[in-house]
């Protein structure tokens, strides 16, 4: 298995030629979670063969149009597809007139439940929930409330070497307790140790998403050991105080971040379209965290779980 | 001079990979009016190099969401681009609450004015004239209340001959009476007739939009001799019913209303996904009337002005 993020749209709020304003869809144990919804979103989706249907929860980080515009079309979109499952919509409570606007005067013949599950902008709390995934908001600093969110696989049951079982005869009940963690102890009194039973643990992957933010440390604690951590990156370091005026970060305080966090690998985007070249990004962030990279349209991320040698 | 129109979005209410919702910019006169204003308008129009700044009026033909949705992330982006200037929306008066909405919740950063300016559904009215050009409305007949626009240019003052000035030294005051349309009677009392003194008249050019409609044959009237029509097309003849039931029109009835109102060109979109090849649409208008094209995004379509021969 595998956790991957596809990227819809890697503008700041000025979407050009090229680059749509922010989206993303995340893929999670076989969940697919769209992460706010910026103009565009769902022509992006057709384009890179994301299924709407497969959509039943979106989190929107803060209700400024370039993360929330794409949001009416595509729940239109939905409709006109006969959607029939519920769509759980994750945000601020402050998004609830907008919704309820469009279902007015927009969505009168809608078919299918949009559910607003809201959640609060200065604390973190789980907001989601299954058996194999959490997510977790992350408050962040920017000029209206704005949340970050960590996506975390649960920690599978433990494989166990067949072989073991058949040559030990081991009873299925105790099966279970092995797999979740148990030693054993044969019927001739023989204690075998959970390690010696099972197949090295499969490590849960991990994915943040940070947009828009002023530098914000505080987050690092959260943050840490993450596999991968989108974390904006509007302007470059000489633009510094621009960056801190407007709420947002550079590409050295992203880095910076993600050094502290002990992030596996750091994907940059949000760029301000005054800069032409997005390398001067990269390099201004490799040289504190060097396994960055800058997201464009349409580029997917993604890494492979692994057994974790003890 | 010429009149153009770049197609920015062609696709029904689904948007696709290679389609985006309707929206189109004429060109006229040097003005350039937006019509319709379907999701990722702003993007298209980046893709296209079309000025935002020369933008100062859009004309809304309906409030379904592949018209408007659109329009939120344009207004957003022109205040962040700078913009001073005053835009007028023109719009059934039901557009209101959201645009009032849209200034609330997502627009209290707007620093130029906004201006809807209202118009009925029911009836032919005149929305905007300056000294080159007028636009009228077409009530259309769709499932909520829909109009079209007829864009015309005025006529020009005429274009006097140089040298007929020259060799009758023709006072200025004359010249003026001449440019519209005077005889000329010289201090010797000899009378020129207008057809000598001046170039063949330039004939002005018109453009009409119509979307969404089911088969509606009165408005052939209004669209008699229109230079280039755009006229939707959702369905195929086969599915006329599907038409009709839905407030939309086939491929023939495009063609038939472009006959019967004497166009000099066809142009049919906003086709439903469901059909995979384009060119039925095109064959079907074609049986009826054989100037017809089938606009896709980034389609440009030009008439150049020409001088009538008396």
């Amino acid at each position: 298995m595998s956790l991957s993020i596809t990227v819809l749209g890697s503008s700041s709020a000025l979407p050009t030629s090229k680059r749509f304003p922010t989206a993303q869809v995340l893929k999670i144990r076989e969940r697919f979670f769209l992460i706010d919804c910026g103009e565009g979103t769902q022509i992006q989706m057709r384009r890179y063969n994301l299924p709407f249907s497969r959509i039943h929860h979106i989190f929107i980080s803060h209700l400024h149009g370039d993360h929330i515009f794409g949001l009416f079309g595509l729940l239109s979109s939905m409709n006109l597809m006969g959607r029939k499952a519920t769509l759980t919509v994750h945000a601020h409570a402050t998004l609830e007139p907008t919704l309820e606007h469009f279902k007015k005067y927009f969505g009168t013949e809608l078919l299918f439940p949009v559910k607003l599950s809201p959640f609060p902008a200065r604390r973190q709390k789980i907001i989601f929930e299954d058996k194999q995934v959490t997510v977790i908001t992350i408050p962040l600093k920017h000029r209206i409330p704005c949340s970050g969110f960590l996506f975390r696989e649960k920690k599978l049951p433990l494989n166990i070497r067949k072989e073991m079982v058949e040559s030990l005869k081991i009873p299925y009940p105790e099966i279970i307790k092995i797999k979740n963690g148990a030693d054993y102890v044969s019927a001739q009194g023989e204690t075998f140790r959970n390690k010696d039973l099972t197949l090295p643990e499969i490590k849960p992957l991990s994915y943040a998403y940070i947009s828009d933010t002023a530098y914000k440390e505080k987050i690092t604690d959260i943050l840490k050991g993450v596999d991968i951590l989108y974390h904006e990156a509007t302007f470059l370091n000489a633009d510094k105080k621009l960056a801190r005026d407007t709420g947002h970060s550079t590409a050295l305080q992203a880095a910076t971040i993600a050094q502290k966090a002990e992030a596996g690998k750091l994907l940059i985007g949000h760029f301000s379209p005054r800069y032409k070249d997005v390398s001067k990004f990269v390099d201004e962030a490799r040289s504190v965290f060097k396994n960055t990279f800058a997201v464009d349209d349409g580029d997917v991320f993604e890494v492979k779980e692994s057994r974790v040698l003890s």
